[in-house]
C-alpha cells in the first residue's frame, strides 16, 4: 500500500513543481478555477496525508530510532519543505528525556531545518516551488492577536504558538507538531524562512534555533560598540553568541568550563576566555566588569558568580532552559548584583529571517560537524557531555 | 559591682550633656587640649563599655528575652544614642530564627531605631547631643572605597558593610552588632540619620528600614506620574511602598492575601487592591497591565503570576528576603513574560535621610500600633501570621 503512494506522490511532486514555476509570473492567473482545481484537487499532496522517513523518540530514554509517519496535505497556507539538514539543539534531548514536562511518543524532535520547497498551497505567495527555506522553533500561532501581528509570533496573546514538535496539533496525523529530524515537513508559510543563496543549508541550519535565541536577546539588550559583553556556556547557543556579539563590535568575555574550547573560541574574536573552576576562583576577578552577559547553560547552576561579573544596573539574560524550567537564585546576592535578570525565548518570525541574512551576509557560520542519522544516539550523548564542537548537523538525505 | 559603675556613668553622662550644649558653638575650641581631656580620659561613656537593657534572643526558639548586655565606649566617630522607639522588621524574626544562617546569641534584633543623641566623639561634627537621630540597618563600612564614598554604604566594596545586628564587630564586648531592641546604642556617627522635629519618633522608626527598603527600588524604577505600580505583599514594607507611591503620583495596585486589609489600602490612595486567591485567578486580569512591579512577600512563594502582571520590558523588583535567602522561578515564565527581575537591598545613607526628609516634609506616615517590651514575642506571632496592621513600634522607655 504505501509504496504505490509513495511513487504517485513523488509524480505529482514534480508535476506540482513544474505548475508552480510556470505561475511564477502569472500573477491574477493564480485566482482562476483552473489553477485552483489544479492546486487542490488534483494534487494529492493536498489532499492527502504526507509519508515523511524520521527518527523519533518512542519513550523518555532519549534513544531515537527510525520511524516513518504521516504529515498533514500540504494545506491553502502551507508549504512543503525536502528536507536538506537538521541540527541538533539541547532542547532536544531535553524535551524527549521529559525534562520539560511529560510528552507523547512516538516524537520527532529537531527545529533547526533547512530544505528546498517542493509544494505550496494556493495562497501562498511569500515562497515558490524551488526557494531555499527554514524551518526553527515554531510552526503556527493565531496569527491574529497584537504579538502575532507584531512579529512576536513566539508569544502569541492567545497561547496558540505551537512549537516545532510535541505541541498539540489536530491538523496532524499524529495529533502532534513533529519535527525535522525526518525527510519531509509541511509548515504554514508564515512560519518558514528564506535561505539566501550565499550560506550553505548545513550553515544555515543552526542559525534556527541557536542563531536566533542568541541573536534577539543580544540585539534587546542594545550594547554599544565596545562593551564588555560576557557569554557564559560555549555549546552551541554560546559559540553563536560570541562570534554574533563580536561582529557587533563587543569587547567578549567567554566563560566556559572546558580548557580545550579556548582556542576556538579566542579564533572566533572573543577578547578573553575564562575556564570556569568548580570554585568560580577564576571568575573572581571579572566581578562587575561586564556591561552585559548572556548565559546559555542548558541546566540548573549556580547563577550567583556569573552575575556577579555583570555592573551593577547591567542585564544578565537567560537563555538557557534546564530542567523543570526552574532556576533558583540567591536573592541576597542579587540585589547586592544590582543586575537586572531577564531570560528570553527563541525570537519571532521577522527576527529570524533578520538573523539569517546577517549572518549570510557578514560571514558569520557556526562551527558544525556534519553526520549521518544512524549517529545522532551517540551525537546526543556527546552534547550531553559537553562533546560537541560546536553543533551537529544531520544529513537529511541518510533518514 | 555592676550598680557603682552604672550610677557613676549616669552621673557622667549628665556632666557631658552639659559639656557637649557648652561646646555646641565653640568651633575650634573643641580641638584644644582641654577639651580632648574632657572628652576622653574623663568621660567614662568614652572609656567605658555602655551598660545597656534590650531584649535578646537567645537561641533560634525565636522568643526574646530580656537581657543587659555592653555596648563599646563612645569612640570618637560614634554617637550614643537614647533609643525612644525601635520597632519590628519581619527581617528581625527571619535572622534570629537562623532562617539567614546560623546566629551567634544572645542576639539583640532591630534596625528601625530613633531616639536622642546623648553623647558624642570628639571627631563628630554631624551632630550635638540632643539631636534628634535614627540608625536603620547598618552601622558600620570601609567608608574608602569607591560604593562607600558615593552613598553606597550597604554595597561596601571591600565587603566591610557591618549590618545592625549579627555581624561581627571586634570594637563591640559581645563581639557582634547589637540591634535596637534596647535603651541605648552607640554608631558611628555616619551611620545615623536626623530625624527632622516635624515628623514624631515612632512614626519616624520605621522609616529606617521598610521606608528606605521600598523608597530606593521605587526611585530606581523611574516611574512616570500616571504609571501603573504594582506592590504585592502590604505589610510592613508593603504599606510604606503603596503609600510612597502614590505620593510619587503612580497609580498603584496592591496585591494582598488579606482581604480584610483592602479598606486600609484604598484609604492610603490605591487604585485597585486585588485579594490573591490560591489559585490566582483574581490576578489573570492583570496580565501585562504594569510598568512597574515591587514585591515585598518576605517568604518563599510562587512568584510567576506577579511577574506576568507587569507589561514585556517592565521591571519586577524583589525586596523581600525569604528563607536562606533563595527563591525559585520558572524560567519559561520569565522569559514569556519578558519581565526585567532585580532585587533590592535597603539603601544607602544619604538615601535613608532622603526618605525621612520626603516622608516628613510630605505628610507619608507608617501606620503603626505602639507596644511594650513585654509584648515583643505576641508582636513576633502576628508578623509572621499577618496579623499586624502594619508596623508595631516598641517604645524604649519599656526594655
Amino acid at each position: 500500500m504505501d509504496l504505490p503512494k509513495h511513487n504517485h506522490e513523488g509524480k505529482t511532486s514534480r508535476r506540482t513543481f513544474m505548475q508552480q514555476s510556470a505561475m511564477a509570473g502569472a500573477g491574477l492567473a493564480l485566482a482562476s478555477p483552473l489553477q485552483l482545481f489544479a492546486q487542490s484537487a488534483q494534487d494529492p499532496q493536498k489532499s492527502r496525508n504526507i509519508k515523511t522517513r524520521g527518527y523519533a523518540a518512542k519513550d523518555e530514554s532519549g534513544k531515537l530510532r527510525p520511524w516513518e509517519f504521516e504529515r498533514r496535505p500540504v494545506g491553502d497556507d502551507d508549504i512543503l519543505i525536502d528536507i536538506k539538514y537538521a541540527s541538533i539543539c539541547h532542547s532536544d534531548i531535553h524535551q524527549m528525556k521529559g525534562h520539560w514536562g511529560q510528552q507523547q511518543y512516538p516524537q520527532v524532535p529537531g527545529h533547526e531545518i533547512v530544505g528546498v520547497v517542493a509544494a505550496i498551497g494556493k495562497n501562498v505567495t511569500k515562497f515558490k516551488v524551488g526557494d531555499r527555506a527554514g524551518v526553527g522553533c515554531m510552526v503556527d500561532s493565531c496569527m491574529e492577536c497584537e504579538s502575532c501581528t507584531h512579529g512576536e509570533e513566539h508569544f502569541c496573546d492567545r497561547g496558540e504558538t505551537v512549537f516545532t514538535y510535541g505541541y498539540p496539533m489536530k491538523s496532524e496525523p499524529t495529533g502532534i507538531s513533529q519535527g525535522g529530524y525526518s525527510d519531509k515537513i509541511v509548515v504554514r508559510d508564515h512560519f518558514a524562512v528564506h535561505i539566501p543563496g550565499h550560506i550553505s543549508f548545513e550553515e544555515a541550519a543552526p542559525l534556527l534555533c541557536a542563531g536566533i535565541t542568541t541573536y534577539s536577546p543580544l540585539m534587546n539588550a542594545q550594547f554599544k560598540v565596545g562593551d564588555q559583553v560576557g557569554v557564559a556556556g560555549i555549546g552551541g547557543l554560546g559559540h553563536m553568541a560570541v562570534k554574533l556579539a563580536v561582529s557587533k563590535g563587543a569587547e567578549v568575555y567567554a566563560f566556559t568550563t572546558s580548557p580545550d574550547k579556548v582556542e576556538d573560541i579566542k579564533s572566533w574574536g572573543a577578547k578573553e576566555v575564562i575556564i570556569v573552576d568548580e570554585a568560580f576562583n577564576n571568575m573572581q576577578s571579572y566581578s562587575k566588569k561586564l556591561d552585559y552577559m548572556i548565559c546559555t547553560i542548558p541546566y540548573q547552576f549556580n547563577a550567583a558568580p556569573y552575575i556577579s561579573c555583570v555592573k551593577p544596573f547591567g542585564t544578565f539574560t537567560y537563555v538557557g532552559m534546564p530542567e523543570g524550567f526552574e532556576l533558583s537564585y540567591n536573592n541576597l546576592a542579587l540585589a547586592s548584583s544590582r543586575v537586572n535578570l531577564n531570560a528570553s525565548l527563541i525570537g519571532g518570525i521577522p527576527e529570524t529571517q533578520e538573523v539569517i541574512h546577517y549572518c549570510a551576509d557578514n560571514g558569520i557560520r557556526p562551527q558544525i560537524q556534519v553526520i549521518k542519522a544512524t549517529e545522532i544516539n551517540s551525537a546526543w550523548e556527546k552534547v550531553v557531555n559537553k562533546q560537541a564542537r560546536y553543533r551537529y548537523v544531520i544529513d537529511a538525505a541518510t533518514f
